[in-house]
C-alpha cells in the first residue's frame, strides 16, 4: 500500500490483512510503525467492509520487538527540567500504549497468525488481538526483560487474562522462549500449524467464517467480551441488556430466522 | 413432579437432582422453562434438606437452546412506542437472566452432567453452575452468533472466568462446536464419562461426597469464590474475615474436630 | 538461623531460600510460624542483596496446614461479650491473611518448591507465592472443608486467578488430592520435577536466572502483574505508565543496552 | 387501602401517595411494615399510571424507626448452632435491606415528605428515597447508635452521598437531633415548609409537576443518577449512550419536539 | 479566530480565552460548535504557553443548548436497519460526550464564567470544567427532561459530583431554574459577581492567580482530583505516591524554594 | 509524655487528646512527628480504654505544614542511579502517607481542634480525621501548590469526599486562605467557636459524648461509613449485613435495650 511505510494492507472478502512489512528489520517495531498500526486499525474499525481483520508479518519474524535505535533517539528528548522530561515520557507511554489499544477497541475480531519470533513488543501487540494462532516453529518471548526495563504496553496488563497467573509470571521474570507446543498448552496461541503456509490458509479460513456471521451481532459479542474482562457479571449482564434492548432487533436477526426456515446460508448485509 | 410443566425434580438424600423434561422439544427453553428454572433453584437454596444439586436433561440432548417460536412470540409486543418496546425488552432480557442467575445465587453447589447437545442458552446456564461433567459423545456450541444476535444472558459474562480468553473468542465469534475432549483440555467441563451412564452415576457420586461436607462451610466457599470473581483479593480478605467473625464458630467445626480426634467420619446437620 | 524457631532462612548469591523447619510436626502453621513467615518475607523485601525467594519446606512434607492444637487454644478467648469476641476472632484472621500477604507484597519474586503434601493453610501459602513447582511424588489439598469451615487466609481469592474456575470449586468443595501432574495440567503448579532433589536444583536454576535480570525491572513486573489481577485493563496501563515516568531511566537500561552491544552478559547492582 | 395492614396507599393523577399508617406507635417500623413497603414500592414501579410517588406518615411523626418489641422477637430464633444462627441473623439484615431498596429500585421518583420526627429506621428509609422535604417542626435523627447497634439498613450507605462527611459522621456518632433549619443547610432535605400543611402542598405540587414530564426520559433519569453513584464517570457516559441508543428514540421526544414547536404543553402517554 | 467558525479564542498572558461565539443562536450548540469545542481544548491541552483557560459566551447568554435543528437533521439518518441505526446513534452520543470530555482531559484548570442563560447542553459542558462562576442575573436549568430525552453528555454523570444527591434529582426532574444565589448555596458555582463585567474581571483574576503557579504542579493537582473522583482513596494515594516519583524532583520545586528563602515571588516556565 | 519527641498525649476518661507538640515551630511536621503521629494513632487503636480521641495543635498554630528543611534533607538522598533514587522516593511518600492513613485506620472516631494556621500537610492530615472544628480566627490552606508541588499525602484524595468538587479545585489551585466562617459554609468543618479556648470546651464536650455510646457499635459505624466512601451502595448494604451478622448480637445492645426500659442511661465496657 502505497500510503503506509511500513505496514501493507489488503483485502480478501470481508476480511483485511494487515501485515507488518519491515521484513530487513525483522519487523522491528520503530516510530512510524507504532503509529501506522494505530491508523491502519482506526481506518479497519471505521471501514464498513471490513468485517474481520488478520494480523501477519512479511518475511522470517512476525516482530522482532521494539526498534532499539529508534526508541533511545525517542527517549532522548532535550527537555532539561527533570519533571518535565518525565511528564513527556509518561506521555510517549500514553501514545504508544494507544497505538496497540487500537487493536482491542477495532470494533471488528482482529486474528493474528504468528510465525518465526514474536518478542517483546511483539508480544504486546498479539495480546491486545482477539486470537493467535502460530506455525510450529513459531515462538514468542516477553523479552523486556532483558532490557532492563517493565513492560509497559500490554503484555503484563493483557496477557493474565489469556494465560494463567502463574506460568505468566516466569515467562514475564525469565524472558524465556515459548515454543508453539507449549504455547498452545498454556493457551496463549489457538492452535499450532504444521507450516507457515498451512498457519495463514488456516487463519483465512476461520477469518472468512466470521466475516460471514452478523456484522452487528460480532461487534456486540467482541464488546462483551472485552466489557466483562474488566467488569463484574452483575454490571457486565446489566450491559449487555441494554445494549440488546438497542442493538438486537435488526435486518440480521430477521435474516438469520429467515434462512434458517428455509434451510439456506443467511446473507448479511456490511 | 406434578408442580412443573418443563422440570422434573427429585431428591436422593442431600442431592436434589433437577433434570430439565422437554425431551420431545430437545429441552428447548420456552418461558415456562426459564420461569421454572428460577422457581426450582429458588427453592433449592430454601429447603435445607438440600445441599448439592445436580442439573441434567431428559432425553437425547442436554439442552437445544431457546426455542426460537416461543421467543418471536415473545419479542412481538404490542407496544407501538419504540423507547417503550425497548425498554419493555431491556427488562425482558434482565428477567430471563435472572432465572439463570437464580443458579448461581443458589447457596449449594450445583453440577451440571451435559450429554448430547448443549447449545445456545444451555451454554449460558451451564455458566452458572458451579462445575460441568461431561459424556463423551456430548458437545457444546455458543451457538447465539449464527441467529444473528450477540448473546445476552450469561454466556459472554461468566465464560471467560471459566476457559481462556483467547479460546473464548473464537467460539463465541465462529459458533463452532466444542466436543467434550476439547471441552475438558480448555477447562470448560471438569471430567469426561464414557457415557450417559457412567456420567450421571458419577456426578452423583462426587455430588454425594458434598452433600456429606459441612453445609455451612460449603455455603461459605461458595458465596468467597462468588465474591472474589467481581471484586480485589483486599476486599476479598477482608469480606471472608468478617463472614468468619460470623459464621467460623459452629457446631459443624467442633463436630469435625470431635470426629477427627475420634476417627471416625463426621456428621453435619442439615 | 538462630533467629527463627519454626523457619530456617540462607541466602545463595541473590536468592534467599527460606525453609519452613517444623518437620516433626510436618511444618504445621503454629502461631510462632505464621509470625515469622510474615517478618522473614518483610525482611527480604527489605534486603536490597535479596533478589528472589525460594520457599520450602524441611522433612517429608511441605506443610499440613495449621496446627489444631494451636489454633484451637487460640480461638478460645476469655472475651465473655459476644460482640467482641467476634471483633477478635476477625481480628485475628486478618493477622493471619497479613503474614501471607507480606509474601505477596515482598517486592521480589517468590517461588515455591512441594514435595510431599501441601495441605490446608500450605495452600494458602502458595497461592500467594510467584510461581509453584513440585516433585512427582507431592500433592496438593484445600483441605479446609474437612475441618468445616471456609478457608479465610487466601485459598479461595487467590487460586482462582491461577486455575479455571470449574476446577477451583470441586477442589474447595470436595478437599481431594491433586497429584503433581494434575497440578501441572490445570496450571497449579509451573512444572513437575522427578523427584525433591531435582525439584530443589530446578528450582535453583530458575531462581538464579531471575537474580541475574535487573532488579528494578524484575519489581516493576511483579506490582504490574498483581496490580492488573485486581484493576481493570484501563487502569492498569495508566499505572505502568506512571510507573516508568519515575523507573525507566536508569543504570539497568543503560547497562543492558551496553551489554547488548558489546554482545556481554549485563551486571546489574542489587 | 384492605390490602395492607400498615400503609395507605392512594393516588391522585400519576402521583402515588404511600402513607406510613400506624400513628398509635409512631409509625415504628414492625415486620409487616417492612414487608408492606417493599410490595407496595415494587407495585408503583410495575403500575404503569404511577409516575411519582409521595412517601409520608400519618399522625404526630413521620417515623419513629424500628419497633424494638418485634425486633427483639424476631431476633431470638431457636437455632441453637452459633453459626446458623449468624447466617439467619445476615440473611434476616439482607432481607430488610430489600425492603427499603425497593424504594430505591422503583424506577419512579420519590419524594419523602417528612414532619415530626424521622427516627432511626426511619432515617434509613428516607435516605432511599430520591427528594426530602420537611415542615418546619420537624427533625431527623440517626438514632441506632443509642440502641448499641451499627446502623446497617441504609443510612450509612446512602446519606454520604446526599450530606457532606465530616457531618455525616458527627451526626451517626452522636445520635444528636437535626432540625428542619439544619437539615436545610447540610442538603438532606430540599426544602423547609412551614408547617405539615404547606409541606404537604409544596411536596404534592412538585410530584405533579414531574409527573407531567415524560415518563420514559424521567426512568432514564434515575437510572443514570443511581449508576453513576457507583459507577465510574467513563462506565457512566458509556452507560448512557447505550441507554439512548435504546430509549432516545419515542413518542415522548416527539410530542415534545412538537409541543415545542405548537408552544403548547406536551401530554406523555404513561 | 479565523479557524473557528463558532468559537472565538483569544489569549491573554498564561490564560487561554474560549468564547462560544453564535451570540444570534443564544450560543446553541450545532455540530460544528460540538466539534471546535472538542479541537480548542486538545489545543489548549497541547500548546505549553496555555496554563489556564477561561470558557465565556459571547452576547446574551452562556449557551441555550443544544441547537434543536441540527440534532434533528443529524438524528435523522438513512440507516433503514433498526439495530445499525441504533449503533450509528450511540456512536454519535459517543462522539459528543468527547467533544466535553476534551474540556477535563484538558491538563490545565478550565474556568467556566456564566451569565444570562445556561441551559441544557450548557449545563453538560461546565459540569466538564474545574470551576464555575457566575453574574447576578444568570441561571442553569437542567432542561433536558422538557424536550423528553435523558440528559447524556455529561450532567448526569459529572453533576453529582459537584452538587449534592438530593437537589440534584430535584433539578433533573423539574428542570426548573437555578438561579444565581441558589446556584452557589449548592456548590453549582463557587461565587456570584455583580454584573458580566465584574464577573470576567473577577474570573480573569483568578484564572491569572493559577497561571501564576508551577504548571507542573497544577497539572498533577488536575489529575489527582479527576482520579480520585473514579477511585478509591487507596488507589488514589498509590497513584500519587507513584506520579510524584517520577514529577516532584524539577525545576519548578527548586524555583519555589529558592524563592521562598530569597523572599520573591517565583517564576515558573512554561 | 516522655516517650514522644514531637506530641503530647493525655487522656481523660475515654478521651485520647493527642497535641501536636512543636509550638516554636508553629507545629510544623518533620520526620520525627510523621513518625510518631502513626505510633500514637495506632497505638490509640490498640488501647481499649481509649474511645474517642482528640486531635491539636500546642502554641499559636494547628500546624504550619512540612518541615521544608527537613524534607530537603530527607528528599537528597545518596543514591546515583536515577530509577532506584526514584523508588526510593516513591516509597518514602508511601510512607508518609500510612502515617496520616493510621488516624483513618485507627478504630476510633478522631475529632480535629483548629486554632490559628491549618496550613499544608496539616490539611492533609485533618482530612484523615472523622470530623473537624475550628475556631473564630483559625483558617485552612491548601498550600502545596505554593511550594511546587501536587500535594500527596491526603488532602487531594480525602478532601473532595468532605467538601464540594468545585470549591475543592479552586483551593488547590489557589492556595488561599479558607478562614473558619467560610469552612464551615463549604462543610469542611463542622463548626466555628468564638475562641480557641470554646473550642477545646466544645470539642471535648462532643468527645465525651461519643464515648459513652457502645465502643463497639461506634467502631462498626467508623467502619462502615469508611467502608462505603469506596465502594459501591449494593457491596456496602451485603458487608454491613454480615459484619452485624457477627457483631450485633452483644452486651451493649442488651446493655442498651436494658437501660431504655429502665430509663436510665446505659454504661458500656471499654
Amino acid at each position: 500500500m502505497s500510503e503506509y511505510s511500513t505496514l501493507s494492507v489488503t483485502q480478501e472478502g470481508g476480511v483485511a490483512v494487515i501485515e507488518l512489512n519491515r521484513p530487513d528489520k525483522a519487523n522491528a517495531l520503530n516510530m512510524a510503525m507504532w503509529e501506522e498500526i494505530g491508523l491502519a486499525f482506526r481506518r479497519a474499525d471505521q471501514e464498513s467492509t471490513v468485517r474481520v481483520v488478520v494480523l501477519r508479518g512479511a518475511g522470517k519474524h512476525f516482530c522482532s520487538g521494539i526498534d532499539l535505535m529508534d526508541f533511545a533517539s525517542v527517549m532522548t528528548g532535550k527537555e532539561k527540567c527533570d519533571g518535565r522530561r518525565r511528564e513527556e515520557l509518561r506521555r510517549l507511554i500514553l501514545k504508544l500504549q494507544g497505538c496497540l489499544s487500537a487493536i482491542e477497541e477495532c470494533r471488528k475480531p482482529v486474528l493474528a497468525a504468528l510465525h518465526g519470533g514474536c518478542i517483546g513488543g511483539g508480544v504486546d501487540m498479539v495480546a491486545s488481538c482477539d486470537m493467535r494462532y502460530i506455525s510450529a516453529e513459531g515462538y514468542l518471548q516477553i523479552k523486556e526483560i532483558d532490557i532492563g526495563m517493565t513492560a509497559d504496553v500490554g503484555t503484563l496488563q493483557r496477557l493474565p487474562h489469556i494465560i494463567g497467573d502463574g506460568v505468566m509470571r516466569e515467562l514475564a521474570y525469565t524472558g524465556r522462549k515459548v515454543d508453539a507446543e507449549e504455547a498452545r498448552a498454556i493457551g496463549l496461541v489457538n492452535r499450532v500449524y504444521e507450516s507457515p503456509e498451512a498457519l495463514m490458509a488456516g487463519v483465512m479460513e476461520t477469518a472468512q467464517v466470521i466475516a460471514g456471521k452478523s456484522p452487528l451481532a460480532i461487534r456486540g459479542t467482541k464488546e462483551m467480551i472485552k466489557y466483562t474482562r474488566d467488569h463484574s457479571v452483575a454490571d457486565s449482564l446489566n450491559y449487555v441488556a441494554t445494549w440488546n434492548a438497542a442493538m438486537l432487533i435488526s435486518e440480521d436477526i430477521q435474516e438469520a430466522m429467515m434462512a434458517q426456515m428455509q434451510k439456506r446460508e443467511p446473507k448479511f448485509r456490511d
